[in-house]
This record gives C-alpha cells, structure tokens and sequence, in this order.
C-alpha cells in the first residue's frame, strides 16, 4: 500500500462559464479526473480533509454563485476518507456546504463541518430537515416570524425544501396554514402529507391577489417567502395589521436580469408590516438545539419529510436546474452514486 | 346673551371632489358659513365639544384622505369654545387629529383629542415636535430602528416635520447621520442648524446609488424612510447586513395612480435587512412618556425646531398643496387667523 494513496476517477460537474438567465443542462458538463484517495503530505493539506460525497443538495442559493463562481460547490452529505485535521477521522460522516459537485472533494478549511452522529434516520435528510433547509425553516419561522397560536400563515413554494417544514411546524403550533405550489401533485402533498389546512396550485390562479383573498377572507398574519416578486405584491394586499413576512429568499427573481419591481410597499407603512431578511447561516451556532428539537418529531412520525433524490452525479444538471422551473417534488438531492 | 351663542362666520377650505394624481389649489376652495358659538342642546351634541382652530397641521398622510373623504380634516391645536364633554372645558386648549379645515369646528368625539398643559413653547409646536410629527419620530427612530452608538443612519425628507427630529435624535445618540432634501436652503438647515453630519440635495443627483456610496462608503445601518420609490430602492443597495429600515411614510408614491416598483428588494433576504412599517397611532398611549423626554430638550436648545407657518386659512391650499412637491422648508403649519 503506497502512502500516496489510491488513485481513482473523480466524476465532476463543471459549470461552463458564468451564467446568465435560468440556468440550462447545457451550461454544465461532466468531466472524469483522477483524484488519489490519501491527502499530500505537503503544508498545503495541513488541516484538510478529503471527503466521499454521498449526497449532494440543490438549492436556490446556488443559483447566486453560478453568477460568478464557475466551479459548483455546495451543502452534502459526505464520507472522509482521508484528514490531517484532527476534528476529523477517517469514515466520520460529516454534512456541510464545502462539498464540490464530484465524487471526492477535498476540502481546506474543513472546521464548518458538522459532524453526523445520528444515524437512524436517512443520511440525505442532512441536506434537508436535518441540515440547512431545516434550520432555515425552524429559525425564519419561530424566530423571524414571532407566530402565535391561532395565526394565519401562507407559505409560498410550500412543498419545497423549506415550506413542507415551515408548514409543519406552523401546525404544531396551531396555525392556520396555507400553501402554494405550481402543479397540482405538489398541492395534494402539501393537503394530504404535510397536514396543510388548505393549498392551491398558483399556475392556475390568474389573480393572485383575489386567490389569497379566498383562502384568508380575514388576511394573513405571517407570509413566509420564499418567492418574491409578483407573489410578494399579492401578499402585501393580504396582509394584516402588524402582519410579518420572514423573507427567507426570493427564488421568481433569481433568474431575472431585470427584478420584477414590488409596488405595493406602501401598504407596510399603514399596515405596520415588518418584512425581514434573514439568512440560516447566522444561526449555525444553534445547531444541536434545533436537531434536539426536530430529532424526536422525526422519530415519532410527527414530522414528515419529502425528498426527490436524483441518482447519480451525472443527473446533477438536470436536478440542479429543474430547482428552478419546480420540477421537484420536495427537497431536491443527488445521489452521488447509484450503485 | 342669547343661549344659542353669537352667530359668527366661519371660513372654511372646502375639497371639490376627490383629488387623483398631485393635488392642486384649485382641487379646493375657500367659502364662508355662519356658525353659533354655542352647541345646540339636543342630543346630537352630547360629548361634543366645539373649538376655536389656532393651527392646522400640513401631513402627508393627508393625501390618502382626500382620495376619499371631501371634508378636509387633519391635526390641529385649537380653543375649546364650547364644551358638552366633561373632559373639557371653555378656554381648554387642545391638540389632535379632529379639526376641519375651518375657523370652527364641532367635533362629536372629542375623546382622543390631548389636552395642553405646558404653553411656555409655541402653541403651534403642538402639530409638530410636541405632536404627532414628533411622537413619529421618537417612537419611529428609538423603538423601531433600534439605534446603537455609532451607527450610520440615513434619513430621507431630512429637513420635514420628521426628518429634523430624527436626525437630532440620532445625533443625542452619538450616530453618524445624513439627510437629503430638496433644495440648497433646507440642506444648509440640516447641516447648519440641526447638526446633521452631512446633507445632500437628491435633486441635484443623477445617480442616487452613487451618491448614497458616497456619504456611506461603509453602507447604512439605518434608514428612516419618508419617500419610497426610487430611493428606496437606492438605499436597499447601500445598507449594511443585519440593517433596519423603518418606513414611516412613502410620500414620493402619495400622488401616482401606480407605485413605483421597488426592484432591489431581494437585498432584503441577503442583507437580512429589517423593513419595517409602522404609525404613530399606536404609541399615543406613550404620550406622557415622550413628552418628559423631549419638553427638557426644547427647553435647553438641545433640540431645535423650524417651522414653515403660513399665515391665514385662505392660503392653506397653497401650503397643503406645496408640501407635496417639497415648497416646505421644515414642518409646514397653517396659523388659521393672521390678525
């Protein structure tokens, strides 16, 4: 056994150029390099670790770096074959946001990993509702949101990664909670799986505004958006007094050269609307509390998840771009591997 | 002495219909009515209260009422004349949001009009600093901006019946603090007499992102927000992360059949910027409280105030009018008698 390692093929997907618009298959291509399995000895890997990506995570933020950073990396589930870190040891699993979009990645600066120690539940939910998209939907709602018992809440891309939790935990609470999605398999979901109140599929709904107006005849006391634009105008009409919307990302304008503008702002002022930003990341350091509280929920079935797990890296492309037209059923994952 | 009281004449500013787009003088005119000083005895003025005008007060949120309420009606200081409320007596002097545009008005519900008790400051301060432009400010910068030492806040309409306070607020505060304004003359006042640190005339600049740049090279905590619109917009892409926006008004949108489109807005999620809207309507209770804290401050010089008073009600549609293309240099006031 040599100390250099192994060497093997590195299956990579790699963006062509920056890109302009919704992304296509087209912009990307997949590439075999040979990677060896066994860090450099060198100072260049002190502290690095080489990782398996086992599961890789599509998600609406990546669309802002494939602007201007053409190599695509993102959060996944990952396996470490190699460490000169000491946090870190072979065959520790690890989920976290340094995973390229290749079968091996190595990884420099390694301390943002989480470690994976709760394995009764499916490794890819640490792409999901044990990983970023969970803590997203647990901090934007309980934190950003300030819901009470009794609320109404509307949750748009419900079914996604984010809204099918955002949904769930808003039940728990005693919400009343409504989603939106864009076909009707996605509403039933959200009806049938995730316990929503009521949901409808907004492709088919040629007045956003009055479609609201149905579904909240007394208005909507939290929004959480997840799509910007044109649906946030709607909203706005159908908030109530002292209402809140937790923006938690605005994946409509992502893809636009020119963002849709937002007229209908001034009702914030009279409605005493408080719209706020926020990103998960700020609340990374409260990661074992959030899983303290979502591990039992998972366990007991109370919470459910739904994931559309690709399988195979060489999918990637079209996962990674059918994000952003809704094509997935759930929280989208690659299945780096399908053997 | 008849019971009935004297019949004198009561000029009054009288809407011809409802106003769309800018309101003009000639939206409104000036007609005479007899009136007796004295409140009929029947039932229909139980609880009333008749009053002498002394100040009308200029609001922007004026504007939303003549979309669809003829009879002007707005803040004001005025004299109890008459009183069939137990609350108030002849000779009370008064503060609030019930008086016609008229030399006297009966008001049916006198309930929420404050009493004034401390007349060593101008009366006419009582539809500003010591009203509800100043409750706005006070409430509007210390409880919804959260302010802290240090911080760069940015204020639009600097130099109005708000914009001046919350500048010097900031500044007790020990904040940065820039404002703009309309014209030369109001930005000198901001600079000059309200201790701004720095002033700019928006009109004279082409590109108010750059301008913006300029003032803030390390962005804007705080933004008070009087204007909406394309400032808005400008400023959402000069804020620093976790920065609030607290939007008291959007008079730059007041008099367009269709908003502006704010199209910067996805900053909002990244920044994890807080927009928040509010009225000053919720915090009367705190009256009390905040006339402690800012009585001393007059009183001292520490805070100043300039007012922009038109004397006589037949040019108040003049003023109204004008506060709306900014003609205003500081909190525009109309003295109803100009004997």
């Amino acid at each position: 056994m040599a100390s250099s390692g192994e060497e093997v093929s590195n299956k990579q997907v790699i963006l062509k150029g920056y890109v302009t618009g919704f992304p296509k298959e087209s912009d990307m291509y997949v590439r075999t390099s040979p990677i060896k399995l066994k860090l450099p000895e060198d100072e260049s890997s002190n502290n690095a670790v080489l990782v398996k990506n086992l599961y890789l995570s599509c998600d609406p933020y990546m669309r802002g770096r494939m602007a201007n950073r053409p190599p695509i990396v993102g959060h996944g589930v990952s396996e470490i074959v190699d460490s000169r870190h000491p946090g870190f040891k072979k065959g520790d699993l690890v989920w976290g946001r340094k995973m390229g979009w290749e079968e091996y990645s190595l990884i420099k600066e390694p301390e943002k990993l989480f470690r994976i120690h709760n394995t009764d539940v499916p490794l890819s939910y640490y792409t999901g509702i044990l990983g970023m998209p969970g803590m997203t939907a647990y901090f934007g709602f309980y934190q950003v949101c300030s819901p009470k018992k009794g609320e109404r809440v509307y949750i748009s891309a419900a079914s996604g990664a984010v809204g099918q939790l955002v949904g769930q935990f808003a039940k728990l609470m005693g919400c009343y909670v409504v989603g939106s999605a864009g076909s009707k398999e996605k509403v039933e979901l959200l009806k049938s799986k995730f316990g929503f109140d009521d949901a409808f599929n907004y492709k088919e709904e040629h007045d956003l505004v009055a479609a609201l107006k149905r579904y909240f005849p007394e208005g909507i006391d939290i929004y959480f958006e997840n799509v910007g634009g044109k649906m946030l105008d709607a909203v706005l009409l159908n908030m109530r007094f002292h209402g809140r919307i937790a923006a938690c990302g605005m994946i409509s304008q992502y893809n636009l050269q020119q963002p849709e503008g937002v007229q209908n702002l001034t009702t914030v002022v009279f409605k005493r609307i408080r719209l706020e930003g926020f990103i998960v990341f700020d609340y990374f350091d409260q990661y074992p509390k959030f899983l303290d509280f979502v591990l039992p929920y998972i366990r007991e079935g109370k919470i459910v998840y739904v994931e559309d797990i690709t399988e195979g890296l060489e999918h990637g492309p079209s996962a990674l771009v059918g994000l952003f037209s809704g094509r997935n059923v759930g929280k989208q994952v690659v299945k780096v591997t399908n053997e």
